[in-house]
């Protein structure tokens, strides 16, 4: 599946989180309802491994991320995490913030775009991992939080300090990261923080309808928008205008780009390749 | 005219779209309206040669881009680009690539204001021109669509993936770009995209008077603005406050700095001379 | 005081503004409300000194700054800085920049939050101070103008071409800079460039308000929240999800996140130390 496998197996089961593949969409779904889906050591870790063998195949085009039950994420867990890293010590607090940073990473990097499906709480990390995909599609009971101080942390948690002032700008994103306060859904659509606000309880289905819509598009060209986005953060406009010009005649050599042309002249929709 | 001339000549004649000046304020007409103002490989040359030209001379000091009938820009035109692109080879591809984002680096690096007068469609290259500019004056015709992605290729062309994100926060950025769809007036307003709203059919008129104000205006404080708005994007914090130290007293230096104060001094208004 | 004193004396007076601390809290009052809280030479110097002082304390956990009188802070005062200026040589006219732009570098990286309060007019380097706090609490008289170029200097004064577009996007800062017109309240909160929109006359309350609740909080995590939103802002996604590993980690061993733990646990509110 992978155009370069190497010898590592594919994961069986991940036992710490739901998984399902559908023709090319990927669909996590965090599922600890009766804890408002707290975050453990092993979803963290699940999230992190599963991101980055899906990077490795072809077969996934675009990813929901969603929460089952009463809301998206509540963030790491209170028992869990918060007792555990009081017991450890520099290196195993360090290894810890470190793997939560590469989720981040992973969702920022993966080569498909990430769909969060928001709904009730995201809180603490789980507003950062909303955050940090490509999309929010939000129903009007999504509460973001970014709680961290709260807890006597810091706002900048898992790349929060650098993504949101890049998504609402500086002045919303010290008072959310500062205060740990929530926003409710028409706040948050009023700054930038919702991609797409459905109805009630629509989140979920409106994700997976664009989801299906980007597994069905131009899926290359999906991906090389979404690597652009992220990288052109961290470049001056030169290199970014370079960097433009280099992808475009790459994709002006491939199959969807031709197709287009073709569709367009025989005055039809385009059969996508995803290439 | 220019403070230091080589032995290149002016260019007489530009085929490609139709410039006039006026007292220090230059406007540039895509001037193609039985094609919605489509660009061609040679479009995209003029623009990119005027710009060089415009920035050796000190007689512009703000530029206006507009365009004549029903819209702005739909962007590259179908025919004659995007199947002409179809037969280039990797070399050509990239030269061709590379002329687009010269055109849009031109637009933020010239020494003076670039208005863009919006009606109608801005498509594709189009939405970009617009973006590039430093106000962009539109009336509730105005629609965008970076629809890069609908013919296949990447959303980051020509620097939007830097440029977008910039002016809207990367989350709508993300969306506009990724799915192409077309952004109406009142939401390009509502998201930033939009500097100045005007009755129908009156964007080329109020850009114009901004042109005017700008030319008739503090002109070097302008240009010393605009070329710090573009460089700052790219500085530390620290670098931009040295930066901003020794433009101020460059100008403190300046022609105009003491005529705000002679007028000020003697209650009247100043008599700008743009040095 | 200091963790670790110097030489220094502390400066028993300061004659350009009125500094009250209590309880952590610092308040700095412009106090010429006969010219609208201008600034001279010496209430630049008396600002950058003050809050080099205080970043080396341990006792001051939030800052106010507001002005007496009519308005917030009407900028450079024309007769003492814009005509003094007018007699200076180069290295002059460089010093007096700089100095200025030290201020600005100073309310970004002092280990505390700052709060601007603002009510009226704050103009020219007065509104780049309350750009440069961390939230700016607003009446709705409050009325915001950069209005650098009105006075024939360029509008990216004092770091304003860095942060405004960080704060309000790209487009908006270019016409607020480049023109200089003022923002009136209710557009100023649309663009994000207000934290929070009180009723009339109520700004130096609520600013006091949230001083008060910043002190009495967890003042480390809020510090190191300013200082990752700050530093952020000029890294590279990468590093700066490791820049939040190592702060979390470090944060983890502190007093305030067990003592989160221990209230949470006991179900008691935190007894915050700050540390």
């Amino acid at each position: 599946m992978s155009p370069f496998p190497s010898s590592a197996p594919r994961t069986q089961h991940w036992h710490h989180l739901r998984l399902t593949v559908e023709d090319g969409v990927a669909t996590v779904t965090l599922a600890r309802p009766e804890k408002l889906n707290a975050l453990t050591f092993g979803a963290y870790a699940d999230l992190r491994d599963l991101l980055a063998e899906l990077a490795r195949e072809r077969s996934v085009r675009a990813l929901v991320l969603g929460g089952e039950g009463r809301g998206f994420c509540s963030g790491g867990d209170v028992d869990e995490i918060i007792g555990a890293t009081l017991a450890m010590d520099t290196a195993q607090l360090l290894d810890f913030n470190r793997m939560t940073g590469q989720v981040v990473r992973a969702l920022r990097e993966c080569p498909f775009p990430v769909i969060a499906a928001v709904h009730g709480v995201a809180a603490g990390a789980g507003a950062v991992l909303a955050l940090a995909a490509d999309f929010r599609i939000a129903d009007p009971s999504a509460r973001f939080a970014f709680l961290f101080t709260k807890v006597g942390l810091s706002g900048g948690d898992m790349g929060a300090a650098y993504l949101l002032p890049r998504v609402v700008g500086l002045g919303h994103a010290t008072r959310l990261l500062m205060l740990g306060d929530p926003v409710r859904a028409p706040e948050a659509e009023r700054i930038g923080l919702i991609s797409e606000m459905t109805d009630e309880g629509r989140a979920d289905v409106r994700a997976a309808e664009l989801a299906r819509r980007l597994a069905d598009g131009p899926a290359l060209a999906y991906a090389q928008t979404k690597a652009l986005l992220t990288a052109e953060l961290d470049m001056p406009l030169a290199a970014a205008v370079e960097l433009d010009a280099a992808t475009q005649a790459l994709l002006m050599n491939g199959d969807d780009y031709a197709e287009f042309h073709a569709a367009f002249t025989e005055k039809r929709p385009p059969k996508w390749r995803g290439r």
